[in-house]
């Protein structure tokens, strides 16, 4: 009892010293982290459904989910006294299984449903119009359990045992009040968010996220941070976080030609770079044809249909990651990709992109969207503040 | 086209410059890699069923996955062309996703599940009598689809992308021969199996493996390795493996208070020295008593039921794994303990100890068995040989 201050000096010393500062991502701020955060390697995504509580009492949760998330970034046990030094006679008020691993450059993101601003909670005046009901897109086959939640944490880390750890604990944190929904481990970035990441590859093998704007990008943060004027003013500095569960279906995939692999992306297999020719960061070139005045870019490859120029300019940060898990009753593996975006309004951003992919590109043969959910991410706060005091009123 | 050749070069040189030596393990050698290797921190196991195929084609299964594993750990593409490289017009002999990244410390382990030696290939006669089938042990909630298995492959690597991208190709490769009964992704260690390897934690928040056997010790080999006379002749400098899939009621174990997880595992939660003093390292003391003359290590406290002191001094070497696998309908996380040992007998090692668990461990309140395999691990090979030739009889 009372050791808590003293392990907390000592943890985040050791977290600073084992990881570097460069792994210490700052909660507080003008946004939250975790969005053009350089994309770690490791997801641990949960979606909460809130329980029959009070409007106080959901902020009160929020309060806690702040206190605790801000901590555990820091490389803190999620509450005060942390894994073992609390009184013996209750239980830890962190579960302690990161502690011995610093942070790992941890990012705790919160985010609200459409739900949550039904009538339960006299939140209904404020939901952002951009907070839209996804439509259903072609193809759709979405299953119930892994869809939808009234509130949602992405977090992210290096170490999968530090990203666990913070669901965990927040999850625990939560009983009575929030319970989960659905839930989603990744194991591998497909998506670079800073210059200096090297582009990874998803599970068809290819280099996914070339195209993806950059923390760096000076039009980056028009493309994804909610500004005064563009909704409620308790949603200025956030963002919309679009979340889909794409199930690959591999061994189709897997028994493809390479020249069919390379048709659908639009892109080298090995390079990454668009079949008009260059290197991977070379633009397509969309006009160019080569036998038969056939397009060296397919109109219905990914590149072309997701690109920006085939979208009025349309960009949106992803920030998706590979999971496999485990394998069906015909021994497949369940194996995809979740797809995550951010950006300032689905509407104009994901919405019109994810209706043309749906409707035409090569790719949905090799794909099946299964989960998916939409949330208003609020901006950052202060120290002293929380998470979503604009949308309480406080 | 043709360029297997040199890719393959280049791969391997990329490899051993990003990696460094010590994370690429030779696949050749008395032993087979994977068990007294250092622990790597991610698993994906997968258990294989044969379909109906002849013995050769059994024998030549095997050899394919062997081609295919040696080049796999050394960094190279599963197939000779690699994941770029092959006729454009057939599907690549390797699927990609990990084909900018080193082997990460890579291992591939095989193993014959008792099923294998039925009547359907004629092994009936080459069952070794350690291959038993595990009794019932009391509390198992054994599920049959994590249950099994005519083959079973262990691939371990501190990069999980590495790890999935081999048993993809594997269980590729063994398309209308054998296919997935179950698979199981790991995400942090449990154990340490050598000497410069820190105790991880298990998700009770505790270390785990503190006292498994070291790769260093003297005495590691007598326990882990069959010997000539043991058995058949061609499972001398082979292992067996057993793998427990053990969900944690982890909401229940939140619950419980301080002092109750400490009696339960015996040990400290910090440091995780024994209750009856002194660090980590520390010999256990199960006599040394506290007030009340009650021992300040539980008799049935996990660490005592488990010491080798209270079972006639048998030892196997631990290698398990975190698991989070999403949640279940009461937003409970699926998550646990993929529990891996390798022993020279199971019968005089595995069998009794968890008899002993499953009887008296304060742990089964928190814990439940709900998958189950056994493995015959054959002995490595050198080059040019494959994994099991001496079962195949050639």
């Amino acid at each position: 009892m009372g050791g808590g201050a003293t392990w907390a000096g000592t943890r985040m010393l050791e977290a600073q010293q084992q990881a570097g500062a460069a792994s210490v991502h700052p909660f507080h701020g003008e946004h939250q982290a975790g969005i053009i955060t350089p994309a770690q390697d490791r997801l641990h995504f949960a979606a909460f459904d809130v329980a029959d509580i009070t409007r106080s009492e959901l902020a009160e949760l929020l309060a806690d989910w702040t206190f605790a998330a801000a901590r555990m970034t820091a490389g803190l046990g999620a509450g005060s006294y942390g894994p073992t030094s609390g009184p013996y006679d209750a239980p830890p008020d962190d579960t302690g299984e990161a502690l011995d691993l610093p942070p790992a450059g941890l990012t705790i993101t919160f985010g609200f449903g459409p739900s949550l601003f039904d009538d339960r909670f006299g939140l209904g005046g404020r939901r952002p119009d951009a907070l839209i009901d996804l439509p259903h897109f072609a193809g759709d086959a979405l299953v119930e359990s892994m869809t939808g939640g009234d509130l949602c944490v992405q977090a992210c880390s290096d170490d999968p045992q530090v990203a666990v750890h913070a669901i965990r604990n927040l999850s625990r944190m939560a009983f009575g009040r929030a319970s989960l929904r659905w839930s989603q481990l990744g194991f591998g970035r497909t998506s670079s968010t800073t210059r200096g990441q090297t582009t990874p590859r998803n599970l068809f093998g290819f280099k996914d996220g070339t195209a993806n704007p950059r923390a760096e990008d000076s039009t980056t943060g028009a493309a994804v941070w909610a500004e005064k004027g563009d909704g409620p003013a308790w949603m200025a500095g956030g963002s919309y976080m679009v979340a889909r569960r794409m199930r690959m279906t591999i061994e189709t995939w897997d028994r493809a030609s390479l020249r069919e692999q390379e048709t659908v992306f639009g892109r080298t297999k090995g390079e990454g770079a668009p079949l008009s020719g260059g290197t991977e960061f070379s633009e397509p070139d969309f006009a160019l044809t080569g036998r038969g005045d056939s397009p060296l870019i397919a109109p219905d490859s990914h590149v072309a249909l997701a690109h920006p120029s085939n979208n009025g300019g349309v960009v949106m940060l992803r920030r998706g990651y590979n999971f496999v898990d485990g394998n069906d009753e015909l021994g497949r593996l369940n194996a995809g990709l979740f797809f995550i975006c951010f950006q300032r309004d689905p509407r104009t951003q994901f919405v019109p992109v994810q209706l043309s992919l749906a409707r035409d590109d090569r790719m949905n043969e090799y794909v099946r969207h299964v989960g998916s959910g939409i949330f208003a991410v609020p901006p950052g706060c202060r120290e002293g503040e929380s998470i979503g005091d604009g949308l309480f009123g406080h």
